[in-house]
């Protein structure tokens, strides 16, 4: 015998290997945890996979994820009446607006670059989507842009781009602020997030 | 908007949850992640889902799991013609027939009772498959039978329900030994078990 399982239960096991935080003992808990569930339930598994691509989209205006039930296949943020389109936030990745969603604190629309510049791996600047940013402002309508980009190395290289490249007459371009996170205790901050934070010290009043 | 994502992936989050380990956020960080998996990966993982329960079958003879390749659906140790048929094992569940081949020590096969007796859990005998283990017996070639059901009170139970039941003549019923885990350190053994291992304490020679 090849594995120790049969064949489909090996097969099963090496896929789930692929997903994030799955080892090879865990691969193998699931996968018979999975032949243990009833068929009807397993089907639907199945079938969620077989549709997903279909069913979940891209926003053609801010490239968020989106399902297939939308006027146009726009996003649920893109066609909320109470949000401020004059604002666009930039993010990396779609994954990120869940984020900046659970603080609350924004309330304009958002902008998918679907990654940032990273020459080291061979992402320049066609990788990313500034194209579909540039025809959104200048569409009209949109005085501010926020960037925010991780702060590192290449995200703040991709903000540097940005910055540069969007020069429209009254844009007004920002990022995030860069400091201590919130809750911390300043003992175990890195020096680079303490030099931020120095430099960037807001008056107390 | 219901959920914080598109439908077909807060679906899928829920089903991702029916497995073992997997909360919310994790369930959440696989979702993304299979929806970034590309489309022929995604299809594989949905057809093996589709078609586990036809090709993962229950070996007839002992109750592994068995692969839908072999000749009358056995499964891959019942069919080998190296093991020894005259001694058989009988474990709770076709997942432990793993733990005990990692021993390497048994060379002989198996039977899966599918559970054990745990009347406070309104699990009686018909709950288990007594009945096949007997025919086995009965159709002869069996000479010993080896209780490998777990050392708690409900498998306890269950081997000493199986040892007055399975009364066949020079029919040998032997049980796993009780005592301390190899490699294990005395002092975080548990009062239970060095109860077991001082009273089945074995000739030091």
């Amino acid at each position: 015998m090849t594995g120790k399982y049969p064949q489909a239960l090996e097969e099963l096991m090496e896929l789930l290997r692929g997903l994030p935080g799955v080892g090879r003992r865990s691969a193998e808990r699931m996968a018979l945890s999975l032949f243990a569930w009833d068929g009807e339930k397993l089907e639907a598994l199945s079938e969620n996979l077989r549709t997903l691509k279909q069913r979940v989209r891209k926003c053609p205006q801010c490239g968020n994820l989106a399902g297939d039930d939308t006027e146009d296949g726009l996003c649920m943020i893109c066609i909320s009446p109470v949000r401020d389109a004059s604002v666009v936030c930039v993010v990396e990745e779609a994954t990120q607006i869940r984020s900046i969603e659970a603080s609350g604190v924004f309330k304009g629309l958002y902008h998918v670059l679907g990654g940032r510049i990273a020459p080291l791996e061979g992402k320049g600047i066609e990788s990313i989507d500034v194209d579909g940013l540039e025809k959104r402002i200048a569409g009209g309508g949109i005085r501010e842009i926020i960037l925010a980009l991780s702060p590192d190395v290449e995200g703040q290289a991709t903000a540097i781009y940005l910055a540069n490249r969007l020069k429209f007459p009254e844009l007004k371009i920002s990022r995030l602020a860069q400091g201590l996170p919130a809750g911390s205790d300043l003992s175990y901050a890195d020096p680079a997030t303490i030099a931020a934070a120095v430099s960037g010290r807001t008056r107390f009043d």
